[in-house]
């Protein structure tokens, strides 16, 4: 299997849970039973013994630092995923002026504007639907309300392949980012935002937490019946120890942090995800049976989004990929067509591998 | 060490997170990097793929066969462990008249109802305050309010080490039961409960979800305001999949499971708890230096609070055993004195080393 690795591992180009760095994997494994010699798991450890308190801040120090996070935020471990952020931004934020705006450029941006209506009036500042999301809108195509509490957007659209390549200018409103799918994959300038998530089963850590980066300035304002667990206020008064957190998630994602410390960094993480996005756009471009979904200018670096001109010939790819070792190629159930996501941990020679196994495919069916 | 097993792994009597049967650790770290010929970690699995859908469905059937869980019931996998199940239950319950009981028997159920509070009127049904928490109060001791929505206690006390020994009777309101700390321990008439939820991180799994199991007749009431995730209606529904679950945290359950059903099940597993906490009950009854902290008709089996005459020599004997490699036995900062959780995972073996420990402290002081 041209697909497989030496470990009998395969490439695995889900959307999410996806892949994660192979030395990772193996660390945890090394350390599953007794971690560094305290004699217990790190999933055993009580969240409030010494031990697992140096993971916690060892983690939340090097994601500082990977980020450059200023000082005005602070980083809190949530349960729940991006979807739980969806209901906790608007009862943390929306209470200022009962009002948000939100762009609509895929499912997930949707999907939180849906459930920001329970909480207050909103407006649909931007949407690419007419387009069916191929593409991102330009600044100036952007309708700012003068009293929004926020602007929420989702930097890079999973399910459509589409990605912000600029951080939108409000005028005042603080920018809240759904950054799942994008996170750590290049430099962002935090300072600009009000509130940064990220479920963190893409580019993470597994699945089972989001990861909040907010301006505690925007803290302390939540809707009378925000669960306490929801609260940025609480969240960030008890260190994101107000229950048991999501432990061992957290401790996945300290190991990944130093994975990529590795790699260069969110700086050198950026100059990879693009040679690696190219060698997949550049198939595209040059083939004449796959097609790319997403206007060239919109392209994400993160999820390729791609089709032939037949429902068949996908089906067709998507199995014979399967069996070649390229696991997860099926585009979302919602749009059809293949998608190849290929975040942090995806390595380079996976993405050539496909890359030549789409040329060849090719080269089959001519 | 005394305390140290041969594998280098020691006694850890935590109250949650807590020690994990060390064959489920060791399945784990075995198949962490590829599990069982998929090519990749469960960490890494689309939580829509096949593979990790038989997890997930041998999982759930697992849990429903080994709590007898009947067919108007149904298994939620929830984000946030059982504190935020503290927001779910009213959000979800209260609605149908307002109001609701508590009963206080401890930390836990005081912090679930001032969390109710938020939602509707909540009465004190009865509360063991009076003497610190040392007592479960009896049924006739209950005010059970006509029109609740539902009755909610807490039924093993992690912090004080108390534990119900009978199922209260409502005359009518639901049961809501936070059984964070004995879920899995012994046998439960599941049909009597209008929800039982538990956080995994005591008898279940590695911390970072709530297990939830909620008659389907009291689901489609939630508050307008409930966030999508947190609305029982909505997760019966997607199956716990309305975003990504927990998923790493649900495979572990299923491993766990797998370990008890080698144990005998609940039913196994009440007999051996019961004599894991008499070999330690014993001890403080035959001491003239170690106290048991609770009332003897409400000791817990899963948790063993007991003290010495004086402080110092509480924190010489907690400083003691952890040399020795019992760990984690100082009781919560609340209370002081001592606590061994001993928890479905902790082994016999601990438990009578951990005795004889006790014993041989006091001779030495004698």
């Amino acid at each position: 299997m041209e697909g497989k690795m030496a470990t009998d591992r395969i490439y695995n180009f889900s959307p999410g849970p996806s892949v994660l760095p192979l030395p990772v994997l193996e660390q945890a494994a090394a350390e599953l039973t007794n971690y560094r010699g305290s004699g217990m798991s790190v999933m055993e450890m009580s969240h409030r013994s010494k031990v697992y308190i140096d993971i916690f801040e060892e983690t939340k120090a090097s994601l500082k630092k990977t980020m450059k996070i200023p000082d005005t935020h602070e980083i809190v471990f949530m349960h729940g995923g991006a979807t739980l952020q969806f209901s906790a931004v608007p009862m943390n934020l929306i209470g200022k002026t009962g009002k948000a705006d939100y762009a609509i450029t895929g499912s997930f941006s949707s999907l939180a504007m849906k459930e920001a209506k329970k909480y207050g009036e909103v407006c649909v500042a931007v949407s690419s639907e007419d387009k069916n999301h191929t593409y991102i809108p330009a600044q100036e195509d952007i309708t700012f309300s003068p009293d929004a509490s926020y602007f929420h957007y989702c930097s890079n659209n999973t399910i459509f392949g589409t990605e912000w390549k600029y951080v939108p200018e409000t005028g005042g409103a603080p920018l809240a980012c759904d950054m799942s799918s994008s996170i750590l994959s290049m430099p962002v300038d935090v300072s600009k935002y009000g509130v940064i998530y990220a479920g963190v089963q893409k580019n993470m850590a597994p699945a089972g937490a989001a990861v909040v980066i907010i301006d505690k300035a925007l803290a302390g304002y939540e809707h009378p019946l925000t669960p306490k667990l929801m609260s940025y206020k609480v969240m960030i008064e008890s260190d994101s120890m107000q229950n048991t957190p999501p432990c061992y998630t957290i401790y996945m994602l300290g190991l990944v942090l130093k994975w990529l410390e590795k790699q260069g960094g969110v700086e050198g993480m950026a100059k990879i995800k693009t040679e690696k996005a190219k060698l997949l756009y550049d198939v595209l471009d040059e083939s004449a049976i796959f097609t790319g979904c997403a206007e060239k200018a919109a392209r994400s670096d993160m999820n390729v989004t791609f089709r032939t001109n037949s429902e068949a010939l996908d089906g067709e790819f998507v199995k014979e990929a399967a069996k070649a070792g390229f696991d997860n190629l099926k585009g979302h159930r919602s749009v059809g067509g293949m998608r190849a996501s290929i975040y942090n941990a995806m390595p380079m020679e996976g993405v050539e591998k496909l890359a030549a196994f789409m040329r060849d495919f090719e080269i089959k069916r001519a």
